[in-house]
């Protein structure tokens, strides 16, 4: 049978645990110090977020148990938040101390980076982290993206995932996660696919803005708005992907147009831009969320992003008119409703 | 003063006479011997559909009045639903006697044509008809595309359409229809523009089956499935326009992402789709939107499409299992829920 541990025991890291269990997996679920609670549930009854009780076959871990919760596994999903990612990881590479098999990792983790001055990609810190404790060693990697609501897949609601992955074993290995109702490509697409998991959380605020603007006093009226807001996301997102020399196609497809698709409709991202579209100051309602348990990703996400593109190239935030005023709303209180309408008129 | 006249009075003909009337244009807006009594409406006071005052400097004429409506005026919009397209342009050709200065045709009409034993794209078949009359003429059209819903252009919600054009002369005279929310951008890929216009109709469909299948049981959690059938609606898309030597760009922007995206969240081809999800025959369910005088555009098109694609290209419709599924559904009672889950299931 085959072994897998699951770092991170929020929505996305236990809903894994569903296809992977049904596949006769046999599964060691980690929670982090911030999940201690979770698991306690989890050992009683329900997953208190996913309001469902996890297969048998998957084994629960304390945050304490780190350790034991790897020993014989070298294949690690990690669905961790983005800014618990760095100090995991780095746990993670402690722990592992007798390296023989090669490691693989599957990242749900979204976003950017804070790491020695600047501002980086996921993947390319982890990287880095690993050859540095394992330089003989490959790094195997693949950045889970895709449309896929962690409540949903756990529901079996039909989705489907991209992979983005840089060795062609993980290929093999991810078809055997599929199930009926949720199914795994891939692409090579590695930097691809896990830039545009990020962005999509930022640029799903846009049209979570309009609907606070509108929804009250046009009934859902202003589809025509919400449109163009989602289709510059997705061209936004190209124009980068493009100039790190990913794919256009991989944002043309399911990690790109996909993924904006289920964030734009719901979510805490959709969420935290429309109590911003309601005029509530974007970093209150930022903490109104964190308050109820609930993290607007996209926030610290632009937040980097934005130190990250200036990094990159400094006049690419010029070619990104949406991107840039979703900054001046967020982090330099211009006015949402203007700044949005502004942008319809002189865009292009 | 710049004259037009609009043919079509219905919802899309009635509410492109907002910006025009605001430009400063002296509108003329004929409506057909289906919209006579629109037109009387309009006369004694608000437009019955868009349930508003036209402006004052739009002209109202009756469908016995073609002739009139257009004397004086070589700028011409068509809003007609695609099944009236045909007989409107042949009687619009014989009205037009005295030919000095060139037509210029924007056509808000989205869909095909069957005509001389064949389907045929609108504006080849328009070419075609025009070009039999006025040899020696250039023969001006644009397609209007994107994403505008009729009801919110005339309520000034900030809206985005594009224009696919044959001639540099309209790219200057579509820049006057300009307002502050409704702003024109044109493209040369004429084709491209008016395939999606028409193919979104059709894919729109889906997400919406997906609503009538899960609305009511899963209270909106189903937004996987759903972006699964959106991304693969625009990917198809991209494929079919790639056939006819359009441009897959087309596709992911305005036209295409953006179109699809303002249909698939709300409108009749959604609500055709709702029905057909809640276990209404397809044929049932048109009639009765019918019945409601609301048009589900998209069965009719793909009723169309499907021989269309057949005369193009007998292996395409291999290459588009969305678009076979919606016909299997639609024309040949397959069941929409094990229809779409196998789609998913086998995908790719």
């Amino acid at each position: 049978m085959k072994k897998i541990a699951v770092l991170g025991a929020g929505y996305m890291g236990s809903a894994i645990t569903f296809p992977l269990a049904e596949n006769g997996f046999d599964v060691n679920l980690w929670g982090t110090w911030l999940d201690d609670n979770i698991i306690n549930s989890c050992i009683k009854g329900k997953h208190p977020k996913l309001k469902k009780l996890l297969h048998k076959n998957v084994n629960l871990y304390h945050s304490k148990d780190l350790k034991k919760s790897i020993i014989d596994r070298n294949i690690i999903f990690i669905g961790i938040s983005s800014e618990g990612f760095l100090p995991v990881f780095k746990k993670l590479l402690e722990s592992i101390k007798d390296i023989k098999e090669d490691y693989i990792f599957f990242t749900l983790t979204k976003g950017f980076i804070y790491h020695n001055g600047k501002v980086k990609q996921l993947s390319s810190t982890a990287k880095e982290l690993f050859e540095e404790k394992f330089p003989r060693k490959k790094f195997k990697w693949a950045s889970v993206g895709g449309p896929v609501k962690a409540v949903e897949l756990a529901d079996h609601i039909p989705s489907l995932s991209i992979y983005g992955i840089n060795s062609s074993e993980i290929k093999k290995l991810a078809k055997l996660f599929s199930t009926d109702y949720y199914r795994v490509l891939t692409s090579t697409d590695v930097s691809g696919v896990e830039i545009c998991s990020a962005l999509k959380n930022i640029y799903a605020i846009a049209p979570g803005i309009c609907d606070g603007l509108y929804k009250s006093t046009r009934e859902g009226m202003y589809h025509n708005f919400n449109s163009i807001l989602f289709n510059q996301g997705i061209i936004e997102m190209s124009k980068i992907v493009y100039r790190i020399v990913g794919n256009k196609n991989t944002v043309f497809d399911l990690a790109g147009i996909g993924d904006l698709y289920v964030t734009a409709q719901s979510g805490r991202n959709r969420r935290l831009g429309e109590l911003i579209g309601k005029k509530i100051k974007p970093k209150e309602a930022y903490q109104m969320m964190y308050d109820d348990g609930e993290i607007g990703e996209g926030y610290n996400t632009l937040n980097l992003a934005i130190k990250w593109l200036d990094q990159l190239d400094k006049n690419l935030l010029k070619e990104l008119p949406l991107l840039n005023s979703l900054n001046n709303i967020i982090f330099k209180n211009y006015n949402p409703d203007l700044e949005l309408k502004n942008l319809v008129k002189d865009y292009f």
